[in-house]
């Protein structure tokens, strides 16, 4: 099966309250998309409020983490849920965990962006970044997204790009390596941007872990740690079955 | 409270369910310990061996992440806990996470160590790294051992120790930048150290996590992102409250 819907349950309240969850699972990476688009413009139009905002306001990422966690727990000890309804809950749980890692790493680039915006070294070493950070932004709208239909293929469309940011990061390492070499005034500037190629490639570790999870629910098998050729025959099997 | 016994239950077998999982919290800890003290002799005495054993054995780790995560699903399923009971099963759920991204930056480390070892650049900037390195280890030693006794406490005593990890990586972080500078030939390979550096920090960064899972186990208290100061206080008042 490559999507799912919630099921529908004798309580009407117990639908409202998984509803809830999902929708406010999606308010809080609605957040995070929002921090990561204004990290990319305080990066692309060096943006002083921007990446000050960005900065600043991971606390709300925060809140949201603790808020949904609690409604877990709340339903887990008033609803007890099995099947389906038991994953949502666990996927759930597993996805604000790693969302609000995502909005810790957004954070570290703004920090970074007001970094770089104080020196005076060479900035065409920010195309690549940009590049790698516009990859893994759209891998976060696209996860978001297959979380919201609960959509199993389109959450692996976002794994199979993992091996590519991979590769986008060794390309960009060997060029700051090379601008540092040429000039080592830069290094403690250019190190800053290390560090920002760093934090968008967890970012699409993040993705991809999210995607997982929506796996995970929609078809009650932990792919984690299992390679993509394996998730994919275990999806064609899924689509088979139904 | 400053520290929790598992309650006696009605049903042994349940009592044992739950002595299991934190066994296996436990077990796979050790393992991941076993895996850092590798990666520290490594980079200590240039053991490529140590080097190779911790870059290509990271899947023990990950497998039991997913079967200490299928134990928590049964458990939840079948005993449908309550109180105490549902939030050792959500801590242990959200601890072997963080394991496992531990094990992710050991094998990190294994991986630059053999980069490291491969160069002829010069050693004595891996003093600062070791100095690091131990004290996370120590981080993670401390906080496995407040969740054998389920101790708040002891936890708390590690996330006190996370601002200081965040002074020694700045200072090593500068030491790398001027050894950069004096020695551009050498940026490619100090890089790797600096990355090493990065991973422990985040090493540091997950014992704090397992330290505030803990205290959320046995004081019933969702300390995420909240001040050491309000952390303290929190403490003080439920032991007051015993």
């Amino acid at each position: 099966m490559a999507s799912r819907q919630i099921p529908v349950h004798i309580s009407q309240q117990f639908d409202k309250e998984l509803n809830d969850l999902r929708a406010n699972v999606l308010t809080m990476g609605g957040l995070v998309e929002d921090h990561l688009n204004r990290a990319l413009t305080a990066l692309s139009n060096e943006d002083f409020e921007a990446a000050e905002y960005v900065a600043t306001h991971d606390y709300k990422v925060n809140a949201f983490e603790v808020e949904i966690d609690e409604e877990c727990s709340r339903i887990l000890l008033k609803r007890q849920p099995a099947a389906g309804d038991l994953r949502l809950v666990l996927a759930v749980s597993k996805t604000i965990t790693d969302l609000e890692r995502v909005g810790d790493e957004v954070e570290k680039v703004g920090r970074m962006a007001l970094d770089l915006m104080g020196s005076d070294s060479p900035k065409s070493y920010y195309v690549g970044i940009l590049a790698m950070g516009f990859h893994v932004k759209k891998m976060l709208h696209d996860v978001l997204d297959a979380f919201a239909r609960m959509d199993s293929q389109a959450a692996f469309q976002v794994a199979q790009q993992d091996p590519q940011v991979d590769e986008e990061n060794d390309a960009i390492m060997r060029h700051l390596i090379t601008y540092m070499m040429e000039d080592p005034r830069s290094i403690s500037q250019v190190l800053n941007a290390v560090l920002a190629v760093r934090a968008f490639e967890r970012i699409g570790d993040h993705a991809n872990n999210i995607g997982e999870y929506i796996i995970y629910f929609v078809e009650g098998k932990d792919v984690r740690h299992t390679s993509l050729q394996d998730i994919e025959q275990e999806l064609k099997l899924s689509s088979k079955r139904t």
